[in-house]
């Protein structure tokens, strides 16, 4: 292709610095990275090539570990009748504000209005109800990636657009004691995409009821921060009970011949983990993209002498990009004529980890120079170690990048008892980790006055005695507070 | 999982002979089979994990050769406010009687209404137009897999649903020359798909000027010929021209800096082609799969004394299936506490290619019984030969649907020159080979009174002087026509 990122070249590559305005910085990066804009409709977003081959690894990944946990995809419809989605009372109240409704279609007004998916759970139920009858039917689990479309009053590219795109696993199991390990063993899967493929360090653990997800038992969460300090919602999972199946009638006969409810998960990341990833590594000079996520690992800028191409260090980089490709590292030869130092710039704004630059001097001296996107280090490497050195130098970029974080998040993270420390930490962007006396009252009080939210009970907390940092009342573990996305 | 086909023990997997009704056998097949059910919502479909893994092998194999030419992936919003849907005026007569329409979204009236994409011609257009300035810029290679919506009056699971999904390529391009070629390309992209992979026989040519889509220029298609003669329209590819750029202003300055518009292509391929697989190639006993489509190529069934595990035979089998796998071939242990007998049916039903029969006698006399889905063929083979004999098995199943189809396909296919033959052979089902005088009004009266289409002008059709099989006017070559479904 002659434009690979599908850019203008009139289009302006300025990136804002986070300290002046984060918000700014956000959305530069995103428009000078190429990974998505603004569609027509409000709140509509256009995933861009360059940011839809991001998606594409997290479909890799993700469909990789549900199989090897036996989760099946399949495909449910998009639009629900509006009396399935009133089945469930809690459902249907979260939901409500947010749909959007087809009234008319093929020339006429409907008889039933339909719905959007905003989430599946139930149209999925409705239909899993007919699919189950015995013990001998369960466990179900199934997963859809789709699009879903919640209405967005402040929509924000990524991370709040009115349609997005996700995967949902729902499952049925015959014990409360089954779902509850689904749901805890999902969240895992999640936790680990997130550290070990994104770079991203997550908090586990579980939504106090406020934040739960609407008709769940339990929602747990994975909760990453970003470089401002406020939270993001990474992935969650639910164990949703027997809520759905009571309201859908999934039945079935157990081991004795009697009639029991199913118990249900689900849980789901969509491309909103997209916006996390851009927050938590990029800098002022644009994108920065673990390793593990880049669909170009490795870039391969040839020096050329004016705009004219030298047939022999172009022939001496194809036979270098095909070693590194056959260390399955995934490259792209840059032979544009355009200036070395446009292209740089240009691949250091979309993320690429690791540039390999090679001129006619290179090749007399039989080098190549590497650079590393994330500290902009350079390194002499002799040709034939060259293919192995990305590979190590890809690996310590991507532990790098998550060690990083850590450190970035635990700075961050305070300890605090007292109620002007916490109002300072959070006016300051901290995750707070404090006492909470357990009520919804106070948690609200606390969201009115702050901003912060209970992030999660993290999984890791320990039982300690204390005093809720806003009531004083009795509190026998902290929580995470933070303002969030 | 406990029930891998997520049918209920209850359902019936009784199939309706083809002879004896050809549209219940269809339906039959895709109930017995597990593919696929009607959704709550009129015409919509829920496509079960088996049926999806065979979207899934369509999307892994298309997206390998959309790569191989140089074609992104990227996805644009599914919301399509209804201007824009307007501007091209051909495409909005084509899709306005079968859009659906949300006009009440988060708790609010919409100001303006929006369609939901029937396909995507026109809000890619609108973004294209900001992304497209130089002839540096062309080609322009992008395709969408996405759900559509048309509301459907005759909804049929695969053939005809209310929402569909599918791929979209579209692409922008210099000059009508070269757009016309990449239309062409990827008709050859589809067409050695529907062959290679699916086994259906396609036969490539141009739509007529009343079948072409509502916009292109031109609409050049793969017909294939389902075992009741009927035509199923396997893909189209559309040369756009430039109406859609005029109508959405993507312009470029070409090389002497003058303004052109650009000349554009879309093609696409759907969850109708499941439809065509289905159709092709199977019997009164179930699905019937060419082994490069099959998610489960072999499944082994230990043939158990009583329900009783034999642990021999299982641990033996478990070695054959690794070795099986080491040749790439995709299996399934079939191990339930079911009569092995019920499994063969459950099996067949699900058209798995090949059968691996191995109970305590093959143990001891080392052999296993290998039985060919197609022809129901067995034959006994010594244990160390069993892999390599499933690979040969595979390659002479997939060579020998195709040609079994094509076979199908040469025996109703019928050149003519008479009215009344050619009334005859469209009314048994059969593709004709006529004159046609090349207007709009002849070929309106042929679909009046027979019911046939014109499916396509065959790329391989030769100048041959003729006269118009209904209005006996002159005529240069032979077109094909055919009921379609």
């Amino acid at each position: 292709m002659a434009n690979p990122q599908n850019q203008s070249t009139e289009e302006s590559f300025h990136i804002t610095p986070r300290a002046e305005d984060y918000s700014a910085w956000y959305l530069d990066i995103i428009r000078a990275a190429g990974l998505a804009e603004h569609g027509p409709a409000k709140g509509t977003m256009v995933i861009k090539p360059y940011g839809y081959a991001i998606w594409e690894k997290v479909q890799t990944v993700l469909n990789a570990k549900f199989k090897e946990s036996n989760v099946e995809n399949a495909y449910f419809p998009m639009l629900i009748p509006e009396s399935l989605l009133k089945r469930e009372a809690d459902h249907i109240e979260g939901f409500a504000p947010e749909v959007a409704v087809v009234t008319h279609a093929g020339g006429k007004d409907l008889e039933e209005r339909l719905i959007i998916r905003p989430t599946s759970e139930t149209i999925m139920y409705e239909v899993f109800s007919n699919w189950i009858h015995s013990y001998r039917d369960l466990p179900l689990l199934i997963n859809q990636w789709a699009n879903v479309v919640r209405w967005e009053m402040r929509p924000r590219l990524f991370l709040r657009t009115t349609e997005f795109l996700w995967q949902e696993g729902h499952t049925v199991h015959a014990s409360e004691a089954l779902a509850d390990e689904r749901a805890r063993m999902m969240l895992e899967v999640y936790r680990d995409f997130a550290e070990t493929y994104m770079a991203i360090p997550v908090i586990p653990g579980q939504k106090s009821d406020s934040e739960k997800f609407a008709g769940a038992l339990r929602t747990y969460t994975c909760e990453a921060m970003m470089q401002d300090g406020k939270a993001l919602q990474f992935a969650t999972s639910h164990n949703l009970g027997d809520h759905f199946a009571k309201a859908f009638h999934i039945q079935f006969l157990d081991e004795n011949n009697e009639q029991q409810f199913g118990w249900q998960t689900s849980w789901g990341l969509s491309t909103r983990s997209i916006g996390g990833l851009i927050m938590t590594h990029s800098d002022d000079k644009g994108l920065v993209l673990p390793p593990k996520m880049a669909s170009i690992q490795a870039v391969l800028v040839p020096i050329l002498i004016g705009k004219d191409v030298d047939t022999d260090v172009l022939s001496k980089m194809k036979e270098l990009d095909a070693q590194i490709r056959g260390l399955s590292i995934s490259t792209k030869i840059d032979d544009r004529a355009l200036r070395p130092g446009e292209k740089f710039y240009e691949w250091e704004r979309k993320g690429v980890p690791v540039r390999v630059e090679f001129g006619p001097k290179d090749l007399a001296a039989n080098h190549a120079v590497l650079v590393r996107r994330d500290t902009g280090e350079k390194e002499t490497v002799t040709l034939s170690d060259v293919p192995e050195r990305i590979g190590q130098l890809l690996e310590t970029i991507q532990k790098s990048l998550y060690e990083r974080a850590v450190q970035l998040r635990t700075s961050k993270t305070k300890t605090l008892d007292t109620w002007d420390e916490f109002k300072q930490a959070i006016e300051e962007g901290n995750f707070v980790l404090g006492h909470w006396d357990g009520t919804r009252e106070t948690e609200a009080l606390i969201k009115e006055e702050t901003g912060a939210t209970i992030r999660c009970i993290p999984f890791d907390s320990k039982d300690e005695v204390g005093m809720c940092i806003k009531s004083g009342k009795p509190s026998k573990r902290r929580v995470i507070f933070a303002k969030a996305y």
